[in-house]
């Protein structure tokens, strides 16, 4: 059985032009990148590549690339970094931020010493930022540092993004956005987020795991995670993992000249299988919101979506209960609780994250299979939760 | 110009088998570990049996497996997780330490609050770490934290782990070993070295880069460096590299079934290296002292070592001048500083590291190579530096 991949925002398969170009890196090209000899050069060249492809893609200089081993470290960089370097204040993240922003900054909040006060940013019903209660609280805690991603891993809601860096700025807070969800779904300049620094991740845009980067605005201080051998520019220690930087470069490339493309492509997937799942009674989670188009974030009362996201992988569809990088820790999503979601409802979420090789026989499939499992599971119990 | 690879110590290719491992994971098996469906269960599995693989190579339980991005992050993880668990107290290091020991180690000593004492300890006109001495300088100085490598990536020399972990314990200090340059060259048993952490990383064994383990005693407590979707076990949060994984698991395998092997082979072609470069009238550094097999760490007087580097590079051998890990930042060794090495001997050391591939052929060619190489520039300049 050929499995059906609805879950692109917890990853992505690589590409073949990215496995191609990471390929020669294991074997042949594989020297280290700080080596003097040929080998070594060869690796640096293909790095200072990436660099540009990664920076480009996002309308930055090379210079503000920092590779890291992942998304999450990148956040963590940003988090604890930029902490590290100020005297303690307030730190603003959105209440429905990815738990590898929301994690560092409740640890920064209970330090021994040094310790910040961290406040959430509320959303609306439809999963958005309120900027005004945002512009609020800032006023009345004066914000050092401030994260709120450009699109909500979950719900696939774009954040208003500079809007809250503007009001951030104006208290002289330096400001993150975790634009891993964006990147390749819908276009990203990093300038135009008026943002200080950007986390930017490689296996969610058919690249490989392994490599991410945090884009930094030169004038923000840093301090490094992980110190070592002063790897790029000091701010991220350790032998680079070359292949997979080379892999991350193309991928960058590809989804920057495949976006619009794409994005067109999945949102009139999207539109279809949301049209069948209205017809089925489900509630479409920040539908009222401007959201990436691949991203469809759904409940069908009384059917428990871990119980959905097993009974739709025995016939071959892969789909998310809920947040990929947090299904290790089950619980309630908080994003839903943070847009205040009737808890019965949601915990019968299920997230459908459409990708480029996604095709209309397959929504067609899918809502077929979906409606024989909803009815099986209504005629076995009178309450399926 | 086919390159022959001595630098081994820097980095090494892949292995075909590693490789083989790996590639199903990028294109067919992508799934996220973390998701539910069966695509994730796979590459969950996978990441099972490569901790199973990397568990059994140094005698631990998969449990006591700690994957990171990195050797450095892997050693900053136990530097300023351990520490950050602890009231501040003193942490004693080798001399001749990676930088990724060294410099997290002096960032707890310069931090705001919560500082660390630093202290060194020194070793030997060999290389090792004086044990005495350590004994002296921790009896006055209580240790609440001790790293010391198992294998110094320059000299290649081996040390005395477990005699300074007694000396520490007697303390009630916790002890960790940076066991990079040790795997796959000398047979490493986790509690023989009697450590509470130990690093391993897969790009020195012939895997992928990007893959690396903290080895932890299971009482030891540790903060994360990476906080987020909680994976291994909360210590390092991030969706893991799944191939790099894969490749890592296999890459100990191999390593722990060759260990033998290898080491034989590379102490034959070792011995006749530096018989010809003795004849020649060089210095091998910590030649007295019990050395991995594969290192010749040497010295040419009044024939500076990047130069030597540089000529060798370009017919075709690929050799370091020093730690390649630290040639970013270029400078003396402050291994050979700690050794009381002549500074201008010093700037002559090159640094080659044997590996599997090689034979004696290689080596023959590279005493011919050499041996013009230096006539050359002892003709072409009276004083080389």
């Amino acid at each position: 059985m050929q499995t059906i991949y609805f879950d692109h925002n917890a990853t992505t398969p690589v590409d073949d032009t990215v496995l191609d170009a990471m390929l020669p890196y294991f074997q042949q090209e594989y020297g280290n990148a700080s080596s003097r000899h040929t080998l070594g050069i060869v690796a640096r060249r293909a790095i200072d590549k990436a660099r540009e492809q990664v920076a480009a893609s996002v309308g930055v200089q090379p210079a503000q690339v920092i590779f890291t081993g992942g998304g999450s470290e990148a956040n963590n960089l940003f988090i604890r970094g930029a902490a590290d370097y100020m005297t303690p204040a307030n730190i603003f993240i959105s209440a429905i931020e990815h738990p590898c922003v929301l994690k560092p900054t409740q640890e920064l909040a209970r330090r021994r010493s040094d310790r910040w006060t961290m406040h959430r940013m509320a959303v609306n019903l439809s999963g958005q930022v309120d900027i005004d209660k945002a512009k609020q609280t800032m006023a009345a805690h004066k914000p050092g540092l401030v994260s709120v991603m450009l699109a909500n891993n979950e719900t696939g809601v774009i954040q208003d993004v500079s809007a809250v860096a503007e009001q951030a700025r104006s208290h002289g807070a330096y400001v993150h956005t975790d634009a891993i969800q964006g990147l390749g779904k819908i276009p990203v300049e990093f300038s135009a987020l008026k943002a200080h620094a950007m986390t930017l991740s490689a296996h969610k845009i058919y690249g490989p795991k392994g490599a991410a980067a945090l884009i930094v605005d030169k004038r923000l201080l840093l301090k490094p995670l992980i110190y070592g051998g002063g790897h790029e520019n000091g701010m991220r220690s350790g032998t680079e993992n070359v292949p997979a930087i080379v892999g991350f470069g193309v991928a960058c490339e590809l989804a920057q000249s495949r976006t619009e493309e794409t994005a067109k492509h999945v949102f009139q997937l999207r539109e279809h299988l949301e049209h069948g799942l209205i017809e089925m009674g489900a509630a479409i989670f920040g539908a009222e919101a401007e959201r990436i188009p691949n991203t469809c974030y759904f409940a069908l009362p009384d059917i428990e979506g871990d119980t959905l996201v097993v009974k739709l992988d025995k016939v071959g569809f892969a789909v998310a209960s809920g947040a990929a990088c947090s299904s290790v820790n089950p619980g309630q999503s908080h994003v839903l609780e943070a847009m205040e979601i009737d808890p019965m409802l949601a915990r019968c979420a299920v997230r459908i994250s459409l990708g480029r090789s996604n095709h209309m026989t397959q929504i067609e499939d899918f809502l077929q299979a979906i409606k024989k499992i909803v009815a099986d599971l209504r005629r076995t119990s009178s309450i399926s939760i």
